[in-house]
């Protein structure tokens, strides 16, 4: 049994070395995992990132949200040009731990248009509406 | 420019058909793309499935949430088993179309272990503890 499914019938309060975990995690082809970003205080959905093991630790050790770019091919603290940084309150895995989960306090817009959040494109019957506007 | 990126300038209200949205998204290479769903009472972020064009239109038709398993192949509509289904309340891609936010009036727990979230598993330092416990 792997150990994240050991880790499904655990009991509350068990715990794990946390390296045992990141050695255990599903890295997709390109040694990444989906990282959902929410704000600590209003609970919006901020964005979707990617991490790999290295940007997951150096989010825990420096406690700012740390992504790595599939397009640019890097790693890169988020807000390190626009400001915009994510300062860790907590981070959790999913159950089978090929998505993860980082609350933060958000600094200004989390979404590189200036939105507050990335999920702007509304769905409204067969049409999608821009739903939020750039701040100012 | 592509759809998406003309739309990450446009006014608020601006209105793309549906069809050409979908058209647009840059799917894997798998055909899918990262669904995220949120509880639309708590606002707690429940699980990470992944959804394909197939997954997205049934989603919106039924108002139920369908999601794709790469694992077993095949779609499935959430709950279609256990009864936990997902109402469908709103949906929302982001700004590159990469991910959506699926945001739902869950019934019963929302993962399959029977923990009302997916992201039980809590960084705490240098270990993970079990942070929820199945319902009982």
């Amino acid at each position: 049994m792997t150990l994240l499914k050991g880790l499904e019938g655990a009991d509350l309060g068990q715990r794990t070395p946390l390296a045992e975990v990141l050695d255990a995690l599903p890295y997709n082809q390109q040694g990444l995992i989906a990282a959902i970003a929410q704000d600590a205080v209003s609970k919006d959905v901020l964005m979707l990132g990617w991490m790999d093991r290295t940007a997951i630790e150096r989010t825990l050790e420096e406690g700012q949200v740390w992504y790595y770019s599939r397009s640019r091919q890097t790693y890169w603290r988020k807000g390190e040009t626009s400001g915009h940084t994510q300062s860790l309150v907590d981070m959790r895995f999913d159950c089978d731990g090929d998505a993860l989960l980082v609350t933060v306090q958000q600094t200004g817009p989390a979404c590189h248009t200036n939105r507050p959040n990335c999920f702007y494109l509304l769905v409204d019957g067969d049409e999608v509406v821009v739903y939020s506007a750039p701040d100012a």
